[in-house]
């Protein structure tokens, strides 16, 4: 029942030196220091999102800022227009029609990516859209969709483009200001490598000229404006998880370390050596295709003769390794496995033994090491 | 610069063995160990609230917990009371309007305590209100208002009954169940020790029931709904602030081993203590009667020649000590310091060494030690 390694969709291994940022002596969060971390905070947080603009932070989950986004964006029967590929397409679609918004969704089958031609098209034939809303890295699939491509359509159309990139932001190529990325939104426990409880939301004068037209807001704690005249102060407008700014503050310094590039890269091979070390041993990667695979969340389907349940039992009960499966439509039918923040060719490695053991004791006809081996061979071939 | 000891309205000083709890391993908050945690948890809050209702676990400020209660309760139009004799009395009354309530304030001159009386015949003249909100512990006076009384009056007419106990919960007197209180909400960063970042709220039968004639709620991340569907399996709907659950965890369970009557008489004698040793030097006691001065957070108005800040920055470098000074409409006017959590009689006399200390470099006429003296006559004369 020990969960050694987790290689989940999130929350992710925190290193050690980031999780004993937590255990600091608390500090005041009006007073000096909590001033200068902020700041620090902000610094990293610009670099993590290639942005030139303010991000502002929310002590939520990643959906916090989602709704903070709908909350403060949305005017009643503003068309917006959600593509839905998975799980968190639906709640970002969900989302913005509590605040009131018609929603216009795109319906792809799931494990299918994002067509950037039939969003271009469902927008042209709707030129009074207000906003795409749309997720980077389905979480609920494995699917990565086109953000660059997405963006540039927008920009074209005028119309404004939101990112949910809670799932890949640290772990993908996102470039907020240079795509043209008008609002972008993320958490704490995944990609960053941080522990649960902030959340994220960045947004440019586009997006808040946006926000002064869909006054009056129904929010409190999710106020933009609140938080942006807080901001000015190196601080937030509601008492924040000080302790996880501590950690927060760790983890974007070793992002700024490692470089942003070597970092997605590092996330892109591990996802590589991942899937082709499962596939080779007759998972099947639930993705339609593998271009649009995620660097992050990896979904298979199963051998025959063994379930979802089998796998993660073993996993944990033999290995440690805690694993995720489906969730939605295809809760029983997948696996999912993170490869997220701390990431390394030791994990995957590990990991992927863990899954041929499996097989092999489920009596299936797998030959020992050929995961490892198809895995290894990616590491060799891809160096970061 | 260095901030020892925080005297703060909160945060507060969080035990060491509490916040090396937030350096352990994160764990899956999808699995076994993650549901033990949440049920451990569960049963210190029901002990601490005093209830036998579900306590339901936010990540976010105490503030997000108002949002939440008044996001799933309030229909468009509801008449909703709402006394107000400081800043988050406004706060609370806010919130409410943001989701459509027509609020009736009760305005109190700020320092005063909410006349129940004066309430009780609002409420008469206005048999169509459906709730009554109220802060039992105004963090912005330092005045701890008649929360039992109050709930006595809503009992007998009928009406629904919101306690903000965010400033004081666990360091003040608070029976849920038995006082009658409907819907109570609270955060972890007062007296329970706890870094900030969780905030609870708990409700009965009776405000289950206006939840769900309340529907459709303006929510997502607040929908209690998700919250009590979730709480079945002992997971919260959206990934939790994990490490902070740990805390939270050891922090209930010193609250359970001290005794909450025991836990109540320390903030009870600490407050005490401060106010006659500060009053002893001739600070002046805010809350214009010592009958309804907060056990938790003590404010006061300086003496001549001697502003906050000069007295805020005297502490802090020489001593230190992190107090606050007001806000709002007493901004410059007062100082506020907190006696809330791990507080002790060290922590009091160190603080009152340092507020005689401040006023004689001052060049003000005090005797050494007659603040301390002052304290320590009152923990001689109360054991806790």
């Amino acid at each position: 029942m020990d969960e050694d390694l987790l290689m989940l969709p999130g929350p992710t291994n925190v290193p050690d030196e980031i999780r004993l940022e937590e255990a600091k002596k608390m500090i005041n969060h009006r007073g000096e220091l909590f001033h200068n971390l902020y700041k620090e905070v902000q610094n990293g947080l610009k670099y993590l999102f290639q942005t030139d603009n303010p991000v502002y932070i929310l002590t939520s989950s990643g959906t916090g800022a989602v709704e903070c986004a709908a909350s403060n964006l949305v005017k009643k029967n503003d068309k917006i227009v959600v593509p839905v590929n998975g799980e968190f397409g639906i709640r970002l679609a969900d989302i913005f029609e509590v605040y009131g918004a018609k929603v216009i969704r795109i319906p792809f089958e799931w494990g299918e990516g994002v067509d950037p031609a039939i969003v271009k098209e469902t927008l042209e034939r709707n030129p009074d859209t207000v906003m795409l809303a749309f997720v980077y890295n389905e979480t609920s699939t494995g699917v990565r969709n086109n953000a660059k491509a997405l963006a540039e359509i927008c920009k074209k159309l005028g119309v404004l483009v939101l990112c949910d990139a809670i799932s890949n932001l640290g772990g993908d190529e996102l470039y907020a200001d240079k795509w043209g990325l008008d609002i972008v939104v993320s958490g704490s426990q995944k990609c960053i490598a941080c522990p649960p409880g902030l959340a994220f939301i960045t947004l440019n004068e586009k997006a808040w000229r946006k926000v002064e037209d869909s006054k009056p807001h129904i929010n409190y704690y999710w106020n933009l404006e609140k938080m942006k005249k807080f901001h000015e102060k190196n601080e937030t407008p509601f008492t924040p998880a000080v302790s996880l700014f501590f950690a927060l503050n760790k983890a974007l310094k070793i992002i700024e370390k490692e470089g942003i590039e070597k970092r997605v890269l590092r996330h892109k091979v591990c996802s590589k050596a991942l899937r082709e070390g499962a596939v080779s041993i007759g998972f099947k990667l639930y993705p339609r295709k593998e271009e649009y695979a995620s660097y992050t969340v990896n979904a298979f389907n199963l051998p025959s003769n063994v379930t979802d349940s089998d796998v993660k039992k073993f996993l944990l009960e033999k290995y440690g390794i805690a694993i995720s499966g489906g969730i939605g439509p295809t809760k029983g039918q997948i696996i999912r496995i993170g490869t997220i923040g701390d990431i390394n060719q030791k994990q995957v490695e590990k990991t992927l033994t863990g899954l041929e053991d499996c097989l092999i004791t489920k009596g299936l006809n797998v030959k020992r090491n050929t995961a490892v081996e198809a895995a290894s061979k990616v590491f060799k071939e891809n160096k970061y």
